[in-house]
């Protein structure tokens, strides 16, 4: 079944949008179609974008959403989050995903780059909610060469055999933790097998500066310099936080083509430090946002987010014209899209069928001076009215399928995990 | 026509809630009530919590939503907002004012402080909406002393004799923009007339390190050292941003139990400054939470505000476990209801009945850890489903009266104002 979208309004101009299969197929005035096998959605009052791209979660913490705030990064971690996640099980994270996958439906994002536990049970989460994913296992081996072996062979095996599920949508990578939780000698396994597989890297890097203060006494080098001297960056690696750098560490990032996903509220909540969005964005690199988990947010919601991104990054440079609208947009849409080689992040001709209908009737989006200003500094997520992925419709008119489900689920889920602990 | 709430969650407790005339005259199980004259609403996946308290805000400036951003402020003020706001008729207003009042309603408010141009205007637009508030005209004369006389004459007569509103709701205040705009002769009428009057006093003080610098050299005090000079300073007094002041003049404000209204996302926005919420609260200052207009936020979600106030604290201060939830909780609720004498911002029996209901099954208000905490940091604007304001229900199943044609109306003056200029 092909989709038309009728009379829709596509920077300023009203437009007819036409998908077939997975694609945008055709954008022009009053097209004509073959209506028996056609879907015709009414673009009267919406305006046409292309969905956001939440290139930094961590899908299934929605079951610890306001389970620990307000605390000391230690206290939060060892005393409740960390307890919590050990009881987890698969069916825990695969109901647990399907919720953000709901939020994220509901709010306009069809894509997420996770890490997590469970990553088959996440799988058939995602496959079944119809996003698009770019999916990894938390690797951890805390320096133990036991735990490393372990690690290597559960990868090998989960890479052998991957998921039955649509491999267009679903991508897996590896997910190396971070640079003080996973040895050099994993480190350098990932790097070798990720390149042997064609494999995209998900790491944490340069998030606070005990990360950058501990890497500077045991390795004398800083994090990045780290990774650079062990030839681990590369344009296959999507780099959350990136706070810690100096100058010539985002040169050296420029250099090796490395990805920075950008996630400003918990970046704020956990007192990270300060991303130097002006400065990363002039040295030409390529900046994704991302929501980061539940816990440290607590939302999914890309629209809240890219608010967030401009006010810091203008406060941070105490310059009110830099991250503007359109930067940030950017970053939310096509820029996720670029750095996971999506051809999709703009509603043009030829390109993946990943959109949202915006009503353009909502409050917060009165008058139309400026719909990305709208949709950036005034918007939130229920502003969505209709979400594609990959030319298939997830939500219309606010509707998604199953949400009752997930919704009773979920209540259900967290609740008995407090019993368990 | 009374209101029974019918088993709705109130503090983790399901309750029915009975409001009678403007009052909550009743909190309990099982209330048996006379069901002929009383309007049954079922609380079913429904929580109550106050609405929210706006302390600062321009509101029909709705109508600049998304016509500048990203601007050095002087190209915005002079090349963009004011020449734009040269255009507004006392119409224009109305309607800009019913559309603030609408997303406030939308989104769980019932209460603003406001400061602009044809307050008449906009007090019929208030009361038409039902909502409360404190509107206050901008007094601007630029130390021009026949400004000063006209803006004296003006604020008597219109003291004098007040618009024809609900009293109840609608308190008139005075408004003088701030020290650099208002003449010192002024300030010192200003002070004796709101004496006599009784009436509150809302200003801009402290906003920017040019308006300390420059006070600094004018009048070789600092601003708040001015106010207190001319004895300007009491808990009539409601200031807005109250970034640039030492911890001297924390003491000052807190000696006249000065009240603040502060307003994060508009600060980072504009890059004014740091407003240290963490030494304000402790200081034991009322802070109370504020949206600005909408050319510097650019919506007036209290929901989203809280979320940035805290995260903004957070950070300014480097401590993740300041700005608690349930404390700007209580800065956007019962903090401003008690800066402004009024008996709510609580959900207690003989308090005035100005109430929300919150959908629980919201997929951003999933699970139910901490509903605080979902509130402050996860849910947006649109999870509420009911507002109450006085009593009387202003949005019941996110429907409110008349929206669509405030909708339309404002499209169209938006429209023509760009085509005036």
């Amino acid at each position: 079944m092909s989709i038309l979208i009728k009379s829709v309004l596509l920077n300023g101009k009203e437009v007819d949008v036409f998908i077939q299969g997975s694609i945008i197929k055709k954008i022009g005035k009053n097209l004509g179609i073959d209506r028996s096998s056609t879907h015709i959605i009414s673009g009267k009052d919406k305006a046409i974008f292309p969905s956001f791209f939440n290139v930094h979660t961590h899908a299934a913490m929605t079951l610890l959403r306001g389970y620990a705030d307000d605390m000391e990064l230690h206290t939060w971690l060892n005393d409740y989050i960390w307890p919590f996640e050990r009881k987890l099980t698969p069916e825990d994270v695969y109901w647990g995903t399907k919720l953000a996958c709901l939020e994220m439906i509901k709010t306009g994002t069809t894509f997420f780059c996770d890490m997590y536990w469970h990553v088959d049970a996440i799988a058939h989460a995602v496959d079944e909610m119809g996003m698009r994913a770019a999916l990894s296992s938390a690797y951890v081996d805390f320096e133990d060469p036991k735990k490393g072996d372990l690690f290597k062979k559960k990868n090998k095996k989960f890479f052998d055999s991957l998921p039955n599920v649509d491999k267009s949508r679903i991508k897996f990578i590896m997910g190396p933790h971070a640079i003080y939780t996973v040895s050099r000698d994993s480190l350098i396994w990932i790097r070798d097998f990720a390149k042997e597989r064609k494999l995209y890297i998900n790491i944490h890097l340069a998030e606070t500066k005990k990360e950058r203060d501990d890497c500077l006494k045991i390795r004398g080098l800083t994090p990045v310099r780290y990774l650079e001297e062990i030839g681990f960056l590369s344009n296959k690696c999507i780099c959350a936080h990136v706070i810690w750098v100096d100058e010539q560490e985002m040169d050296i990032l420029k250099q090796r083509e490395v990805n920075i996903a950008h996630v400003p509220a918990s970046n704020m909540k956990l007192c990270s430090g300060s991303f130097k969005f002006d400065k990363v964005l002039k040295k030409g690199l390529l900046i994704g946002l991302g929501t980061d988990g539940c816990a440290s947010n607590n939302n999914l919601d890309m629209l809240e987010e890219m608010k967030i991104a401009a006010l810091r990054a203008k406060m941070g440079s105490n310059d009110p014209t830099c991250a503007k609208s359109k930067d940030i947009f950017k970053c939310a849409t096509q820029n996720g899209a670029r750095m996971f080689q999506i051809n999709g992040g703009e509603i043009k001709e030829g390109m993946v069928a990943d959109c949202i209908l915006v009503d353009l009737n909502h409050p917060q989006m009165i008058p139309h001076h400026n719909l990305i200003s709208n949709l950036v500094y005034s918007a939130n997520g229920d502003c969505v009215v209709t979400t594609i992925c990959n030319g298939k419709i997830l939500m219309q008119d606010r509707r998604v399928k199953g949400e009752e489900e997930i919704i009773k689920k979920n209540k259900a889920i967290a609740a008995s995990i407090l019993k368990r602990m």
